[in-house]
């Protein structure tokens, strides 16, 4: 199966590169893709330059991860964008965001009638996007069906942690803590962050 | 100034882009830029392709980063690697390594007579690199001088908020934990991953 994650520029890095860490420790079921709207070198906020293949090419649906990052706030404008986005993300087993890629789903009326959360700094941008969607703020993240939501940056590796003990066991997840030396906040009503 | 970062192939994602999410925050102090040995699109194990210019256009030495991953075994024996790290690293007002880059660090000499540490399951495999290095296993950053140690992958992330802390004051390593949303483990002798 692949993993697949969709860049845009002006991702935020860790939103990616966290939750990556994590699957990639999963090498037996995932393989991890990297996709854009229409390939090529990707620019994070933090100065990387990531090479993607065009949205076109993929080919495997079960599992998807959007993240956050400044470009959110331009790329909930591009049609073309949300309307693939929506497309792919029907036809995938399970749909992961982290921090304002909320929005992006939210956009694409993904989220409507579920529960999801945000990034605390920008959760008023992201509920904005549609006030059909159950935002739960004070939350590390949600998992609401196949969709899975995460707070701001960080928290999206607890996210991803939890996706995994859902999916394929606890003992799993917690293998690649040890692995990954990660101090995980395993409980995800636990959020720190929240009302700061 | 340049917060410089060297890459390898199959170099480990998180090493990276964990403190790299740090970094980015500090925008007034630090451009982030991706080095390798000669430049191109460099492979992390995690299977990302990311864009690095050559070792030769490094023209600023405040901050150098080095991560780890299996990719770390391979260059230990590439000498001309090692030997143009340590002309680098000496250059360099502060240096950086996480998870196994300290052995790299070590094989070029660089930490003889220090403090230093790396991650718990290849930590033989590092401290191998030179024995004249005190190797300090439970910790999950080392600070000797100019060069900051971690421990395994996730051990990066704190480590670059403690070198924050002590080069641009404990406010602003707290003011981007909240913006990351990012629980941080700012002891650096609590190590709950030594000995298990």
């Amino acid at each position: 199966m692949d993993f697949n994650i969709i860049l845009f520029d002006d991702f935020e890095s860790l939103d990616v590169f966290g939750p990556v860490e994590v699957i990639g420790k999963l090498e037996k079921h995932y393989t991890i893709r990297y996709f854009s709207q229409s390939g090529g070198l990707i620019k994070s906020s933090q100065n990387a330059k990531v090479e993607t293949l065009p949205l076109s090419e993929i080919t495997s649906y079960d599992a998807l991860l959007i993240p956050g990052g400044m470009g959110t706030r331009r790329e909930v404008a591009n049609g073309q964008l949300i309307d693939r986005l929506r497309e792919i993300a029907e036809k995938t087993t399970f749909v992961l965001t982290v921090c304002t890629g909320s929005g992006l789903l939210a956009k694409a009326g993904l989220l409507k009638g579920r529960r999801a959360t945000s990034n605390k700094r920008a959760f008023d941008w992201a509920a904005s996007q549609d006030a059909d969607v159950n935002w739960i703020k004070k939350s590390r993240w949600v998992a609401d069906g196949k969709y899975y939501t995460s707070s701001g940056v960080s928290a999206g590796i607890d996210m991803t942690l939890g996706f995994v003990a859902d999916r394929f066991g606890l003992a799993t997840a917690e293998s690649i803590t040890a692995g990954i030396e990660y101090i995980w906040n395993r409980d995800k009503d636990f959020d720190p962050f929240c009302g700061k």
